[in-house]
């Protein structure tokens, strides 16, 4: 069965791959965003489905947030089983299976929930009369991204009266994530499209004031955008998610958090000089966007991700003395994903291993 | 917490997203498999790493394969606890934590390991020396894929050698995975390149033959290659995993075996007459073969996948009458890496739940 290291354990004794999460660099990551909202008008409402982790939220929350994003219902419920409160689900939840957990749910903390059509708020309605629960919803409006949401305008404070009028649902305000420019690359840039994207949000909430709605929650942002629509008029709360742990992918755009998780693996085979193969392929660290980096390995380059291997070519084999049972260690691509594919963070400090920590929603889709 | 449904609950009655196992299917392509093989020289062992799964390891087993194909220490080891015997890890097991997994595990079953390098034979067979074991080897030898292995020919000859003559070892023959050529698209085409890389391996086997190392077993094939590895020489046994559980890659060469397993999920968005949005993305369904295939949705076609959203572009949205609620179903694109997401097959037949079975070696990477 899989070894369980001791803490104390030096991190180039652990079985590989295994996730690791650099305990000082996420304490520091909490620190900086916690002090970046401080001063601010709007409040951080961290994303848990970046680490799935209860441990992780409820450092979040100690350092000041106002309570914590999640993607799906599964997520929420483990969250709230770790004592957790006030919990955002910025999707829709639809079918009378999801609604059923989700009016459970919300008996025993403070749910927040979106919206974008009709037919659901009525059943969200309903299956909370049925339970006696109320419920917090927002309208998503579609920021430009062209996922969920219903336009801005008429067709918001449509969608929002109905919420208002119905029994035991509260109308709490607007979701509109800008999840198509977390990414620009230009920071100038990015904030000019954000400034520009939340023109049509801050209109629709003064559509909504007019007509006797008032917005308590706008909430939106992301790790690419969280000082820009932190600051930005109607945003009251930002969702940002990944800047606790980070990847290569986010580290181009937010050089200013650390890089608090990596992969580590174990060089199983050197068949040529440059080439070498470790033992972490898709089924532990995720490409989607764009390989892992390997850390410390000159001239270093992922050639291809097997399932199960990963195969380095290098550039200058005679600089890269490593053979097998030498370690190896990945700056992941996506952590999101890659936290996905593992059941516990592997807590290091000083290059040790400190704790473990359950990845507990990981798999949650439901 | 998530619903656990009842055997006999209707598939359109599941909570979503949620992983789909045909049973008919599945177990007419183990048979299939199983007639092909039945009057082959070459054998079945197939690769567990697909379904992770011991029921349908199981199944394969009854059906005739001589035993199972793992990646994974890890793999194996819920293979063996499930009662399985005869196991070939066809991959590296390097680092002393693993060897010592390895080596507990060989005094349970039959178990075989892949070699491409002296210290690792050397490490084997010191730690099988310890603990009184015995384990049967086979040298991994590059067929052009240029991910492990050592050359065919002297290479080969020489680490076989060092097998031979390791106190505990075994040695058994010879891996040979033509990974490269399981995809290429024309039947034909595909075929010649797979004879042509055999004929190195058959010679690595003459030569050794004719120095006093009996090649017992020589692995390779995959479900893109099976009929032709299968009847090739020297293989005598063929590794194919995908086969059972299929996908829209592989289903494009192998159109013999049915697609048994589907994402069911759940339309939670319909923003715009031309957009639906259902609830699996990629924390549910890989995309690095392309994206999943919706089924029987006209003109449907992914856009894109976030990590709980599918956003699907409709090509004659006035056809396509689905609203937040109604279900979509999928077919991976990667039957392998998609399992692995998930915790659960939920196995129907006629479109009713009979089954639930653990994905017991989901996440085992070490």
């Amino acid at each position: 069965m899989p070894h369980e290291p001791k803490p104390g354990t030096p991190v180039q004794d652990l079985d590989t791959p295994v996730l690791l999460l650099d305990l000082d660099a996420l304490q520091r990551n909490i620190a900086r965003m916690a002090r970046f909202f401080a001063d601010k008008p709007a409040a951080l409402r961290p994303h848990a489905k970046t680490h799935k982790c209860p441990q992780i939220a409820l450092r979040q929350l100690e350092a000041g947030a106002i309570g914590i994003t999640c993607a799906k219902v599964g997520e929420a419920e483990v969250m709230a089983q770790a004592g957790i409160r006030d919990i955002l689900i910025a999707n829709q939840v639809v079918g009378p299976l999801k609604i059923d957990r989700l009016t459970d749910l919300a008996s025993s903390c403070d749910l927040i929930v979106a919206v974008d059509n009709p037919a659901n708020v009525r059943a969200l309605a309903q299956a909370c009369q049925a339970k006696g629960v109320s419920l917090r919803v927002l309208v998503e409006v579609d920021m430009g991204m062209h996922r969920c949401g219903v336009q801005p305008g008429d067709a918001a404070l449509r969608l929002a009266g109905q919420v208002y009028d119905a029994p035991n649902l509260q109308f709490a305000g607007l979701l509109g994530y800008e999840g198509h420019l977390v990414m620009v690359a230009d920071p100038q840039q990015r904030a000019n499209k954000v400034r520009q994207a939340m023109i049509p949000l801050q209109e629709t909430c003064q559509l909504l004031h007019n007509a006797g709605l008032p917005v308590e929650i706008a909430s939106g942002g992301g790790t690419g955008t969280y000082d820009v629509t932190g600051t930005c008029p109607p945003i009251t709360e930002v969702e940002a998610g990944s800047y606790v742990l980070m990847d290569a992918t986010y580290h181009k755009v937010r050089p200013e958090f650390e890089i608090a998780l990596t992969v580590l693996s174990t060089v199983v085979s050197r068949p040529a000089p440059d080439r070498l193969v470790v033992d972490a392929g898709i089924k532990s660290m995720t490409q989607e966007f764009g390989w892992p980096q390997p850390l410390g390995v000159e001239g270093a380059s992922i050639r291809k991700l097997s399932e199960e291997h990963g195969i380095l070519e290098l550039a200058d084999p005679g600089t890269v003395h490593l053979r097998p049972g030498d370690k190896v260690r990945f700056i992941p691509s996506h952590c999101c994903t890659t936290v996905n594919l593992h059941d516990t963070f592997y807590v290091v400090q000083d290059d040790a291993l400190v704790d473990r920590w359950p990845i507990a929603a990981r798999g949650r889709v439901q």
